[in-house]
């Protein structure tokens, strides 16, 4: 039997958005109603931009569609995405606080195994909140939650951990295999409900999933950058990969936490794996390159500040993987592009621009 | 409701021994009656050798206690620490069995949430006999259980994995918490089921418990030393860490993999905290220093066995931390002597000299 949701004054109200990329009405979220509707959500629309996304009532919101990204950051709009929820970056830039989470339109909400609808965005924030372990592994797993501690043999010298930059969650029912796998086992469905969190170890990279994420955009923003993916682009479906490896690349530099785990969202529709293939076709076989590069990657010292990790990666990307493809060189210029479009919008003393919405 | 245990032929039934280290009558083999029972044991009894350790009926067993040891080790009997649980790595190196389990004798069958006994060591085998992951890590957990696979961005270059070389069980109701750690939470138990097995990354160091442990003695054996603890030792306690550090660097060395989830065991009581302080004190201080000299050994090319890897380690153990204490002196004599006698029981051509149990 679902509990009823708690009716406690809900967690960083007035410091998280909720990023949402879509192309169509937004019925997804009468489900997640008593979760989300606290909270501001910032709408990236793809796609027609004359097209009317309608949004259920009583949720607060932005919405941007390609127009009004092309009116914000002129030719710097080249750097976000079209026709592919790569896009959602756009929505981290515009974003004034200092959480976010996002999430695809097809995922609703998922029940533990004692039937209780798990309120998603609730675990992330607990992740983000609580410190991360990325230095040594513990077998029961996140040492900050109820009922658990570092085990014996823990150093005692790495229990504060450090602050926690990503929360990573999972998906039951379809999960989130790549085009192959779904041409393969088109019927699997995830149904093992895994009760951890736990953090990725410094100098493991991991495959990032962007459904269902958040981020201390303080912390990391500025490396969430979702890459050049859909139109006009040879490459699809690796937007949160990239993003992943950039990601995972500067929190180990920067000494920040990756975690991974809880909380699950239903993912309730397979995309159609033909069209996956096709789109996925180049990044599977790049990524046997872009791997060990990512592996091999050290950053300077001096790169103190993410924007500074982040402009060092592009410089890489380009003089490294430049090599695989003249798609990198491209891309390696866009990540600059991102760097400087979020520090216009985003300038040091926080008086930001403010973009004008049309909600 | 408890299903009955399978009636199929048991894995491995000839291939892995059951190392059990003990003091007292093995009444606890009875719960574990119905997983155990087809399986040889090899009980290393501590303490008293004038003691009549008492084995239930109907379990295939031989046993050894100091008197055997030092008759069979002649001088390198030294190297098998006494009046500690570490003395059990003797049952590893007679064993002539490619697997091992080991379980202490105050584990008992743990029950999953559907109420159904828990087979620790069916599950054990599973995981022996699947690969590792430890290049990259896999957001859905351990790829080659049913049900799981590897997610999208996950390298196909990857997807055969390693040879798993190591098998880590948890603990239900009394987890393995340090003498402070227990000191400060008396009363906190671990009831948390996570349903999870994971290779621990590569690079990445992990407190290895002993409680409930499994590892392919072929792949990793030679480096399953428990060290020098106990009786006239300034340690205790720290034996399998001591262990799962040699082991983690060596199987990164050689491209083996780590495995740590489930099974789990239940655990029926916490040992003396006050006890249990004055053993670890020293690992407790010790540690933070030899986790930093673990994460930074490097082993030569030419380790290309366990045994070359292990004396190497030896050799650095005296050089660097013999700094810290005069203890890992003796500790890297002891692991040469241990090497010297695991070649002693275990020629390369297989024609082991035979030790004399008193079964």
């Amino acid at each position: 039997m679902a509990a009823p949701p708690s009716t406690a004054t809900p967690l960083l109200k007035d410091e998280l958005d909720i990023v949402i990329p879509t192309i169509r009405n937004l019925d997804f979220l009468e489900m997640w109603r008593p979760f989300f509707q606290p909270y501001h959500l910032i709408i990236v629309q793809d796609g027609d931009p004359s097209k009317t996304i309608k949004v259920p009532d009583g949720f607060d919101y932005e919405l941007y569609n390609r127009n009004d990204i092309n009116k914000i950051l002129g030719p710097k709009a080249s750097c976000i995405s079209f026709k592919d929820s790569a896009c959602r970056c756009f929505g981290y830039m515009v974003s004034k606080k200092k959480y976010i989470f996002t999430i695809d339109d097809d995922c609703f909400v998922a029940k533990d195994p004692s039937g209780k609808q798990i309120n998603a965005l609730e675990q992330h924030i607990k992740n983000l909140l609580s410190p991360s372990t990325p230095f040594f592994f513990n077998t029961l797993y996140d040492p900050f939650r109820e009922g658990a501690d570092y085990v014996r043999g823990y150093p005692f010298s790495l229990r504060e951990g450090v602050p926690t930059a990503v929360s990573h969650g999972l998906w039951l029912n379809i999960p989130d295999y790549d085009a192959p796998t779904q041409l393969v086992k088109p019927l699997e469905r995830n149904t093992r409900f895994v009760d951890a969190v736990l953090t990725i170890p410094k100098g493991t990279l991991f495959p990032m999933c962007g459904m269902n994420l958040a981020f201390d955009r303080d912390l990391i923003g500025p490396a969430m950058y979702f890459g050049l993916m859909g139109d006009g682009q040879p490459i699809g479906r690796y937007d949160d990969m990239w993003a992943g490896w950039c990601v995972k690349v500067t929190c180990d530099h920067l000494g920040l936490g990756v975690k991974t785990g809880l909380p699950y969202i239903w993912h309730s529709k397979a995309s159609n794996p033909f069209v996956n293939l096709k789109k996925e076709y180049n990044g599977i076989f790049w990524q046997e390159e872009i791997i060990p590069f990512f592996q091999s990657v050290s950053l300077p010292k001096d790169c103190t500040t993410v924007q500074k990790c982040y402009v060092e990666l592009a410089k890489l990307v380009k003089e490294k993987l430049g090599k695989v493809d003249p798609y990198f060189v491209k891309l390696g210029d866009a990540m600059v592009t991102w760097i400087e479009a979020w520090d216009e919008l985003n300038p040091a003393g926080g008086s930001a621009k403010r973009p004008n919405g049309t909600a």
